[in-house]
């Protein structure tokens, strides 16, 4: 009775490694539940790949990262192998692609979708480069070739914005759109609320295994743009990329003294992605219908935005006739986004 | 191209008169957005029904109930049919059940979800009735006869509880769920934080529409329990009905004094739902996972639940791969409920 669905995994960082923690921690438990069994036929990521038609096995491999040694030392591996060389070869049923992401271009992430759509495999992403790059081709390409095209774990880890925007709110208008999506910068925000600079609140992030060695991404604002545009193309439904958030400024600026200011003010600075009516575009039928922004905002202490914390992502949707839901999510490390991307790997089972 | 959709709808208070006019308003975003027609083939309330293998008028119904006259003097209808005997003659895919609550025996909205699912009709429910009384039934007849069985409406309104709970947390433990569930309770309690009596909150509510002339149903905890004991048995998978909750305590002990002396501890008072492991329960591994309850609570002023004010609805799901998700819907009037049972049809429809 159990269905047997083949992966292929691109990406073995904090993410990849985690899905393959989940793979076998929760192996019973898919089995129960949805007669699923997961099994791993291909990875890839910068240095190698590894292919296996019958299987390879997730906790060798997870053992093998864990202990810090590369994909091309594992036993079977071609060492310079590419991913989209890997996919070519494979047989699986869905690609994941959890590799980093490519502000500039989307690759090599975009390639490997593509490959893998070209030969009718599902699509899974935790990246979000090539959504970012090219939602539309990608949406039309997975509708043509009837194979799934799922993200929900690129937008606030493992809590369901994506999934709820489409396929929950979905005779609604949406008014507009606002939301927390880095908890970096979230983190460092609130450090900085306790006192201290930008800069010891980075380091100390950095120290604590935060933030990222470059934390550009992330206190610059472009994380949460790129998230931004992923809600406006599939929730929203208005084609956009990166270059159509206007603003994108990060928390580099902020400094104490503004912090303190404004909270004996009772004001709280968040780092706020906002999609709200564009009335230039709305008066152009043709015209894009919300406008798309990221900055810091100061905001009332009671406001939903200021209650997500430290750690905390969320979001609000303001619609006409599914009132105001307010959404945030509690996660730490990586494991919550691996266990999106196992939503994502059961949904597309259970809708063939 | 347009895929038509025909719908028998039981119930005409307020939930079903606002389906009607959902109905009107959201046609061409249906058409437009998902190439869907809905027409109306058939519809009940206690006093009569009507047929029309070609269409009723919504706008001609809706107008009608909005003058205040019963269903059995709208043309064409029968007085005396009951909605049994027009779901047995009715040519529709959906049936639509937004009648009233019958705690004690689920009916007459029990045998108009049999009757539908034996024709082969989906099924999306409002009235939360049948589920608390039959649910594992139901399930299972309606996975027998290949129809759906959806009632996103039937918790919180809008907000997608129960989607979320199923299709989203799908690999997760669920560690307990804690919920306020009963915007009446919570908007009364609310008044008297702001002084007065219960009895004076309450008739406030009654004059303001919003508590029904017999609110024991709301400020009793049944509303809540019924909410709980459908959260119990779709999301966390365990069998159960109402009497499995306990305790269920609702608000009306509640006094201004207790309000008073605990608001100096920074306490606030909440009509709290409860899912928690079951220890004995776990012990025995055919015995039920989780504790149910529903009773007042006294909260820290910080927590999240306490942030669902007066008119709010919310849920907390702590879980053990997907973080802490906590959720809540700022919404007024049965349009939002209304809302989630077209969510309901065009996810039905779109599965298809």
């Amino acid at each position: 009775m159990s269905r047997t669905v083949r992966l292929a995994l691109v990406g073995l960082g904090n993410v990849g490694q985690a899905f393959l923690d989940l793979m076998v921690a929760k192996a019973d438990l898919l089995a129960n539940r949805y007669d699923l069994a997961l099994v791993l036929t291909g990875v890839a990521d910068s240095s190698a790949a590894a292919l296996n038609a019958g299987r390879l096995s997730p906790t060798a491999l997870r053992a093998h990262k864990g202990a810090g040694k590369p994909l091309h030392s594992f036993p079977g591996s071609t060492p310079g192998m590419s991913a989209p060389e890997m996919l070519a070869e494979v047989e699986a049923d869905v690609l994941l692609e959890a590799s980093a992401v490519n502000l500039k271009t989307g690759q090599p992430g975009l390639d490997c979708v593509r490959a893998a759509v070209r030969r009718g495999m599902d699509v899974v992403l935790a990246n979000k480069g090539p959504l970012v790059h090219a939602f539309g081709e990608l949406e039309t390409a997975a509708r043509a070739a009837g194979v799934g095209l799922a993200y929900s774990a690129t937008v606030c880890g493992a809590l369901p914005v994506v999934n709820i925007g489409r396929r929950d709110l979905t005779a609604c208008d949406i008014r507009s759109v606002a939301g927390i999506f880095n908890s970096t910068s979230n983190s460092i925000l609130a450090a900085m609320a306790r006192g201290g600079s930008y800069q010891d609140a980075l380091r100390q992030a950095q120290l604590d295994g935060i933030a990222e060695a470059d934390p550009s991404l992330d206190v610059e604002g472009w994380d949460t743009a790129n998230k931004l545009v992923i809600i406006a193309n599939s929730i929203l439904r208005q084609p956009c990329t990166l270059a159509d958030v206007q603003p994108v400024i990060g928390i580099t600026a902020i400094t104490p003294a503004q912090i303190q200011a404004h909270a004996a003010r009772g004001e709280v600075v968040k780092l706020v992605a906002r999609a709200e009516p564009d009335l230039a575009g709305l008066r152009n039928v043709s015209g894009p219908q919300y406008r798309l922004s990221v900055q810091p905002e100061w905001l009332p202490a009671d406001a939903f935005l200021v209650s997500i914390s430290g750690w905390e992502m969320g979001i609000v949707f303001d619609t006409d006739i599914m009132g105001l839901q307010q959404l945030k999510v509690d996660e730490r490390g990586p494991i919550p986004t691996a266990a999106a991307m196992l939503r994502d790997v059961i949904s597309l089972t259970m809708d063939h």
